[in-house]
């Protein structure tokens, strides 16, 4: 199979299979996400309560863990939920937001890392340059490095942690460590609309609970999210219309339109 | 009156009488429930503090409490406000999201049913026939029953709690226990939007503060959902702008486009 | 410079810095006053836990807290993060969201503006008036006040406080207590998207993180939200696309739009 079948391989199983994707993720983009797992036909559930935390990772295919809005009574939540799904060997993606923004958020990254032992890291480039180099400092949430800066800061922590890291950017890097994939398609006109980021960590987790490849179910969503939103960006206006855009896009992606636009 | 002329005249008053209606809700659902019950003409307020719960539903013309993403403080300030508004007479709205997937869930369920005497209950079918048997299990939080399955369940739920019980699917039904009433608006692409269910609870919140009686007061309810919803996905191409064009639709909803649209 | 070229100024200052916005404000609005920060080109993070307050705001250039879904420990965060600000000196905008609606949201509007000392404080009528006069009574979180009968209790409250006080409303008024600015341009529809006003403190954010000029900053940024929400209501159906549209018309606000459609 080629590269592009196996991806429509894989959204026909997210579709066929609708893999229940738990996220603990952050209010600013839990919508967007459960819109955007439900768009590409996989199952979103979002439960951060201790008292459940496990139970709910229990019936999960996929676990996302979500540092955006974090604070100690959530954190508790996504160790627990964490611990869990890497006993089940379910895979775990970490999103790291605004990792170095805030000596709590680069203590909160390294124990996720390390009790939770994540299948796959994503993040924008400051995030992943943070997260290797804890002296780095980010400004917020948003990067202020180009993603081609965190390639070999994503090479190291890959193979440091174990995990598969992705790179967020005009080009994003998925990688293990020794191989690199990457993905142009996409629009700088997503990095404006609040979430993209969070989302493509919650696509990440669809594509995860269909294949257990990291590195191809990695590259497959991120081919996914930067088909869409490029598309979606051909006839938006703006951040506002790219968003409800993007979601339909994502909801009418098939083998044609993945052909026509993916970019090799 | 005939029921068209009933439904026609609940819409009129809440847009007269502009209810406030006090959501303790889920962080998914929020902003679309804000809106949707700004669209039909009510006065949303989300407020979870135990400090003002009870202060709260005593200013409200109903409440609707919804446990999509619980946790211990939150379920705290629901049965406060469900407790004020009991002694207070105005309706309560419960929306049981995800009944049946933990333990805890299940539990909640059962304490918010017997100490806040829900006047409604509306929930998908997977939801109420893990309200009506404790022993069944459910998947996250979408449906993986039809409607008709939850037939049964909802009238013995209905007369075991007291409860007007709404299940929501591909038909409506909104039962007291004796009589069942159907709802067959709708469109499948409203499931997949998030929070749509929960968006639903919140119209039955601002229809069941302009009319005691419940079970119409519900059945008008799920009517203007599904024909909004069913008349907005004709013109909707995915997800995304389902969710937009449903509140517009909200939003211009009259007497002469329910006449046009409402199957009976 | 007239008064447009100030404007088409800070603007520009605002895309140009791309300032850090500190936010910690509701759930509802979070994602709206995120999108619209990116949308008019500044940075938002959101971020509430009181293990980083005070290093998040010590890294922002404005801070915006809002407390529409307030509770204990939030407000211990807002607490921590608006001394953190006034510290700096970098403006503190305040939005009261509900003030007046329960006991609750009385005290720790009190506590916030003591404590905080606020730049500027922005709310509906309703809320101005709840301020000034702690034993008005205010329903839930929308007005019921018109925006003119604010004017002089938000006179005596910018005196009393130190703060600028702008009254969102047909027209906006924005005073430091002695001189008064109106911005006419808006469209009622704007009341019917949830988080508008909000969303509206979040741009005052921006703007005063660029001018120091409180009263400018605060003009500014009402005319920019009057100006693109009349824009985008000229062409959306219902409160669901003129969310969506206005986010676009702030992405695409330039001299030429303010020029054509400010009402001065």
């Amino acid at each position: 199979m080629t590269s592009i079948d196996r991806l429509v391989r894989d959204l026909n199983l997210v579709r066929k299979q609708s893999p229940l994707v738990h996220n603990i993720t952050n209010y600013v983009a839990m919508n967007n996400s459960a819109n955007a797992l439900l768009a590409v036909g996989a199952s979103p559930v979002m439960a951060h309560s201790t008292d459940e935390a496990a139970e709910m990772a229990g019936i999960a295919s996929s676990l996302v863990i979500n540092i955006g809005t974090l604070d100690a009574g959530w954190v508790s939540a996504m160790l627990i939920a964490g611990k869990t799904a890497l006993e089940r060997q379910i895979p775990v993606i970490f999103d790291p937001v605004g990792a170095g923004a805030t000596a709590y958020r680069s203590q909160v990254c390294t124990q996720i890392i390390e009790e939770c032992k994540p299948s796959i890291i994503r993040g924008n480039a400051s995030e992943i340059i943070a997260l290797f180099n804890a002296g780095a400092k980010t400004k917020g949430v948003d990067s202020t490095n180009a993603s081609e800066d965190a390639l070999n800061p994503a090479k190291a922590l890959a193979r440091e942690s174990g995990s598969t890291v992705v790179v967020s950017g005009e080009t994003d890097y998925i990688t293990d460590g020794i191989t690199v994939e990457t993905v142009k398609n996409g629009n700088p006109m997503m990095a404006r609309v609040t979430g993209m980021g969070c989302t493509a960590s919650a696509i990440v987790g669809a594509f995860a609970a269909v294949n257990p490849n990291r590195l191809e179910a990695a590259t497959h969503a991120m081919f996914v999210m930067g088909i869409a939103g490029e598309t979606a960006a051909g006839y938006s206006k703006g951040n506002g219309t790219l968003q409800v855009n993007f979601l339909d896009m994502l909801f009418n992606l098939d083998e044609e339109i993945i052909r026509k636009q993916i970019r090799l």
